[in-house]
């Protein structure tokens, strides 16, 4: 969730449309996750909200950008209400868009986590701290949505194809070219799609973060 | 948790009374699922903390209103405190109050929401996202509460009778007569009677918000 | 996590020893816990992330101390970071010393709780409130670590040796000090030091907290 006031050098219009596709997208997949779940058109319209703003309420709580972007304008909140009575009624085929939903949601992952280190930044943020921030504006949505849902959260798991680190690396590369003074449109646009081809391609090849060697024991689970 | 200097057009004694027995009773049912979780004094006293000011403090770190309401005088904290020693020695008894309990509940959810939309109104975040703030400070305590003690939160499941609904409604009438410039101290407590009556008739009459269809599958559980 | 520029009148350098040094174990507890239940390095990191820096966060945010001290400087962050990181390579050493980082995990509540409560009365918050945050910033982030790793908090489960009452009393130490103007640096080494000596002897007595009385039922699972 970015406002667009705030210093990510892109053109506004497709920033506006890839951030309003991020959020929706994003709420889509918390209204699935409440229908698989059996919850009811509360719990729908509550994950679908949690998972499209949560990241960046975070975010702008915790760089004292308050009242947060999300909730500045009504869009994000009415687009995730949408989403939210869209999958009410819709759920079946919508379960049929999964891979399209998983596109959409890397293009989500990769934007939030851009815009979230430059706000962070912009707000007099260091590096390593803004990183943190890119990050947590990314999958922080996805954390509150999960664990209200009581399922261990996708950032967590092995098999989360590295949800994070793509949303790591394009945090990293907005605090390099800032560091370097060329942080710009072209540099922001590189982060995302950075950001976005890592993330579609951990999806394509199944790839998994390195985890810890464990013996096999009675701690597995 | 309402600050008494926030804009809510009703009489400050009433106020005081209806959001310190909130508090109270939000506090009781932390404290009371504590006990049934088997959690120590340890756990009753943080559980009924969380549940009776969670909600206001997230509303109140969202709009800026800092430090919240809830820590800006003693009286939450004591209050919540008390509740949770009373439970420690009376819990037996208070079980059998259980009906009653639901009853402040209900008024405790109805004053809460109408008071959290009205402070997020006077503090410049427009409608829709006023009426998210004013159900996340009915419920987001007791979200916080079940989280901890890993339940499912109340808030999303079917058999809740409706428990977010009441406090959407009472917002939404706040939100609706503030824009036509009719929020008074009578408009304040028809929205309150009306997210309260509404609750207990959900209660009475076992009411159930609508839900996806859903084929029965391995995703039931 | 303390800014040392926070009235904490304690000598600045063995103040960033223990402050840091408490990072790092909390930091530690974190990757640790990922490693048992199998999160890869991602897991990792943000485990020993949140438990390091999450309980100042709250802290900071609560009280309008933004950006808080934990992501000022880039220290926790990469303190946190580097117990991630050498976690995954040694965690089976790192296990075998559980007692020491037990050790170094009391001095962290110890450290944390007195900051905390420093803190919070240094921003104008009441005695009763001022405690909840001392508390709150030294379970915090354990709370969170647990919640994402779907445990039942540490702090709310009854064999968990009184893990928040020294935090409590430690807090109530700072406080009542400070309301007979007598805090100052020996004061608030005596605060740490009883907190810290307190959660020593709960370990090795195998202290516990009291329960409500509850008869054996089917609540009890």
């Amino acid at each position: 969730v970015v406002n667009l006031t705030t210093p990510v050098p892109l053109d506004a219009g497709i920033l506006a449309v890839l951030d309003l596709g991020g959020a929706f997208v994003f709420a889509l997949s918390g209204a699935l996750l409440a229908t698989r779940k059996r919850f009811d058109i509360v719990g729908l319209v509550v994950l679908a909200e949690l998972t499209a703003i949560g990241g960046g309420i975070m975010r702008d709580v915790v760089i004292g950008a308050v009242p947060p972007a999300a909730l500045a304008s009504a869009s994000y909140v009415a687009i995730a209400f949408g989403a939210a009575v869209l999958t009410f009624f819709f759920h079946r085929p919508l379960e049929w868009l999964a891979r399209p939903v998983l596109f959409f949601d890397a293009a989500g992952l990769a934007l939030y986590c851009v815009a979230g280190t430059s706000k962070a930044l912009a707000y007099g943020i260091g590096p390593l701290p803004a990183i943190a921030l890119g990050v947590t504006t990314a999958v922080g949505g996805g954390v509150l949505r999960d664990l209200l849902a009581g399922e261990t959260p996708t950032v967590l798991r092995r098999d989360s194809e590295l949800y994070a680190v793509p949303a790591f690396v394009g945090a990293l590369i907005v605090v390099a070219t800032h560091s370097q003074h060329i942080y710009d449109a072209p540099a922001a646009g590189a982060a995302v799609g950075t950001a976005f081809g890592l993330r579609i391609l951990a999806l394509w090849r199944n790839w998994r973060a390195p985890a810890p060697r464990v013996r096999a024991g009675p701690e597995e689970r």
